[in-house]
């Protein structure tokens, strides 16, 4: 028995205990006749106390020689402090030490273990067991596990089973890049690693599973962005015998529940937009409802007063933003910068000031008299002292840069506090994407997602216009989850492939199984899959996924800590005929 | 909504009510006037009534074109049954059905969807969805969820925090084969796939996480057994702080909260035996503690009377059958064909009889007197009606070949009940075991366990007698887990990878991470690993981990559902440079 207590345990009540403790030397200070040990553990703080008068010589020139970070065992006497801390749980007491063992001593760390840290990313990265014994990489990954806790704990108690599926499965050409697995009883065949268990939940759905769930490990080999990782993690669900607002319903009330238990927050409600309005009103499929800001089409108000930027435009829209009249010329021309940088790409901004006074001061004064500037700004519900902002061309990208925009303006006006939560389901997204390159349609999703009913006459006749059954859980302008109603009979499935340019041998020998399988009983079926990194990140308050995964993978893919990936054996490369 | 009721929930007191089921047809007893369906859901079975005088024509005839399989939808009246079923939950009640819709139909399935089936292993796995339909699958699974779900209960309850670990990890040498995964962004190097997360679960131990576990998949590209999968489950378990009998206490304690939550069954006591005890009274490190039997060394007994067997031999060993020494020529000569089988490898089979009349009768007694005889099944602890079994030759062939006997014999005496459970504690294994082809010693368990303390300083002068500080759970002759204390400092762990023929610079290039991290603060830790699959196998009284798996592949590691591995498209393989 190494220790009788932890770290955070001993009170004022544990005064006069004998105990024994282990732990990691936090801080020394040593003022000469006494010195104090801070020894950290994964539970707290306590405070060790050596005084030269009544510790043994030995024990208080151990305690003097402590390095940061060494491993202590001791044992001592629970007494009470006489200077309180009341930050700590255990302040109240300290611990006369009459033994310390050195189990382990330590190197002086590369950068210093407290919630702020002098270490770079990447010598964080490279000594990543120490960074994780930070406060806050600790924390994030107690919240994780809290959330995975309390999402079984939800779904076990509405009947759904946990059932794993296979990692080592058959690579599709659909989606993005599969990692693949040579084998080696096998040669010159592959596995792949799963993007998702779709097709597996769906023939779960075929066995009569009724309601399935996993927390599972996916993997795309994707070039990396900052929030991407080469493997995530996913909470994959699956329910049969579902229409598209039962799956709302269920995991609506998932999320409702982990914010309430996890954090404490109520949500009342989570509203159901269509994509349209969501592309209308936010120009973006992931709208931040944290704040308004809505987009006003003023094509129609605008058009034909000899403005030609207006005048060329596809489409010309505004936003208002409250409170900002007299923004200066400098500030004014920081934000057309910002919409003129390429990934923005918009050739110019316009503004309307609706003054305190109720006078109207705009960039297009030559073009709008003062009663259409005043009828413009009206339309856009402005209040005197708001500005109102308003970008022209061709429409998705003026829709893409005014969204920028908007978003840019909500952090200028801090209106998206990161403590607050929004979420919405947008639905009835597009069933397919036109893929230019290839001269043919991709699935917006994917191939297994259902078109909303009213809508599959026009699979023939009109493909772009197909509306899918799909739903995503969006909150504060970040995609949480997403999903479908699926295709549950084979006509309409093969129908589905033919429309993505499959033949029917490449569908046959792709999804053969999954086609043979829906001939024998399918049931109605649909299901979501939410992403728990990103749920994770967002629980916590921060944007980046990579703090709230143990070991993350840089953006070039590598580990940089275990350097993989690396060389393989020449023999490995052999057995496995590479 | 589908349905407002599932097919398990109706009751007496229901009577009355309108329902909507969904489900799929199990049974239709078309009695001419009357049709009966059992309608299945993972819920239940609910009985349909459709009477020809009271029902809508065109229902009736939908009901009698039901084929097996097809999914329904139907509303109906729950009515009380004139004839109960007791058999099943609903038994009390029917539905008399004023509506059906097929959802979807079926083909008629390739075998039975019943708890016996005509299905062949091979067909069952083409159609696992189907397969899976079937009650005792359902139930398998169901059992593998909830045996998930009570071991996080228990981890949890007991500080444990579970955290995932990476599966795109970095090859080693050491162990069974990987598999690996080329990288595309850097070329020419690969991924591995984790045999175990144990250096993983070692760093977060000097993370300072204190106790961590995963329900984790793991790898290994070997020759497959009937009981191996390429992709298997293991319930991964690291501590900090301890020793080994903190570690046998805490997850003795799993292993007995899992038995009584799941099975109802109370283990009192989980025994410890020496791995030296585990082979030389039941000549295997798994003994199947059911039953007795236990070896007796007749070495000193019997030597030098002539018998060239026995004069020549290494090893004497018996054992004593109780109540057969009634056995005949052809059983006896049925078990000497057994011991002789190649792959048990005996030469020979003698036997002792002890009659009931308390006369001797063996296939030695030309060399033996009846008084020798007497004196060697006294040894044995026979009593009158027992059949002494011995085995000779070769110390470790004789071992291996009587353990297999005895096996045999507590099989043939019903002694191995799979509802009785005896797990068994199995220590102090050798630390290192001679490679004969490489002329080095291999980690028995693997290079990071620790030799006990009072055999370290043999590691130079005598390697091979070193016991490691390593423990396995064995449960009625299986091996359920695995674990062990592990080497916590620098200087020892490099002497470890020297002691297995790694260079300095090999250890480096493979471990350097953790001989680094090693330097940091590196609490004592050990740890365990239980074989998931095993033990939902174990806790379902079956023998093969196949059908507690949803999705498993063949002996040829290939899924032959969706048939995987398969070839991949050449501009996937050129993109990787392969």
């Amino acid at each position: 028995m190494f220790r009788s207590h932890t770290c955070g345990d001993l009170r004022i009540n544990d005064v006069g205990s004998k105990v024994s403790l282990c732990g990691w030397v936090h801080k020394v200070r040593d003022k000469g006749k006494i010195i104090w040990i801070d020894l950290r553990d994964k539970y707290g703080i306590t405070q060790l106390i050596f005084e030269d008068s009544n510790t043994d010589s030995n024990t208080f020139l151990k305690a003097r020689n402590c390095g940061r970070e060494f491993v202590l065992k001791i044992t001592g006497l629970v007494s009470e402090r006489s200077a309180k801390n009341k930050n700590i749980d255990t302040g109240n007491i300290e611990i006369i030490v009459d033994e310390i063992q050195y189990l382990n001593k330590s190197e002086l760390p590369p950068f210093i273990i407290e919630d702020e840290t002098d270490g770079g990313e990447e010598l964080r990265m490279k000594y990543r067991y120490l960074d994780l014994r930070r406060n806050p990489l600790q924390k994030n990954l107690k919240l994780r596990h809290q959330l995975m806790r309390e999402t079984r704990n939800f779904l076990d108690s509405k009947n759904f089973i946990e059932i794993e599926t296979p990692v080592l499965i058959k690579s599709t050409p659909e989606g993005a890049r599969d990692f693949v697995v040579p084998s080696r009883m096998n040669q010159g065949e592959f596995y792949a690693l799963p993007q998702s268990p779709q097709t597996f939940k769906q023939l779960l759905m075929i066995s009569g599973f009724d309601k399935y769930y996993q927390l599972v490990k996916c993997f795309r080999d994707e070039d990396l962005r900052a929030d991407r990782q080469p493997e995530f993690t996913q909470i994959d669900c699956e329910m049969s015998f579902v229409e598209r607002d039962d799956i709302l319903s269920n995991f609506g009330d998932l999320i409702k529940y982990l914010f309430k238990k996890v954090l404490g927050i109520t949500i009342n409600n989570i509203p159901v937009m269509e994509f349209s309005d969501a592309i209308n009103f936010y120009g973006n499929d992931k709208p931040d409802l944290r704040f308004d800001m809505q987009f006003v089409d003023l094509f129609n108000d605008v058009k034909g007063s000899g403005f030609n930027v207006f005048d060329d435009a596809e489409a010309i829209i505004g936003i208002n933003v409250p409170n900002c009249s007299e923004y200066s010329r400098k500030q004014i021309d920081e934000l057309t910068d910002f919409v003129k940088k390429p990934q923005i790409g918009a050739k110019g901004l316009v503004y309307i000031k609706y003054n305190k006074d109720g006078t109207l001061k705009s960039s297009i004064d030559k073009f709008y008299s003062s009663d259409k500037l005043l009828d413009i700004v009206s339309k856009c519900n402005s209040n005197k002292g708001d500005l109102v902002l308003i970008l022209a061309g061709e429409k998705n990208n003026t829709q893409n840069a005014l969204s920028e925009l908007r978003l840019l303006m909500g952090n200028k006006l801090s209106l998206r506090n990161p403590k607050e939560f929004k979420p919405v389901w947008v639905v009835n997204f597009p069933l397919l994407k036109w893929n230019e390159e290839l001269k043919r349609f991709n699935a917006m999703h994917h191939p297994f997602t259902s078109p909303i009913n009213e809508d599959i006459s026009l699979l023939d006749k009109d493909p772009s216009s197909v509306r899918a059954n799909a739903y995503d859980l969006v909150i504060n302008g970040v995609e949480i989850g997403g999903g479908s109603v699926r295709i549950f009979k084979k006509e309409l499935q093969e129908k589905m492939f033919n429309v993505l340019g499959f033949t029917k041998e490449e569908s046959k020998k792709q999804f053969g199984f999954l086609l043979n399988a829906f001939q024998y009983g399918t049931p109605p079926h649909g299901g979501i899959a939410f992403g728990f990194d990103r749920l994770c990140a967002l629980f916590g308050g921060k944007e980046s996924i990579r703090d709230f995964i143990a070991f993350p993978k840089n953006t070039s893919g590598r580990d940089v800590m275990i350097d993989s990936p690396s060389k393989i054996k020449l023999d490995q490369l052999e057995e496995l005929g590479l």
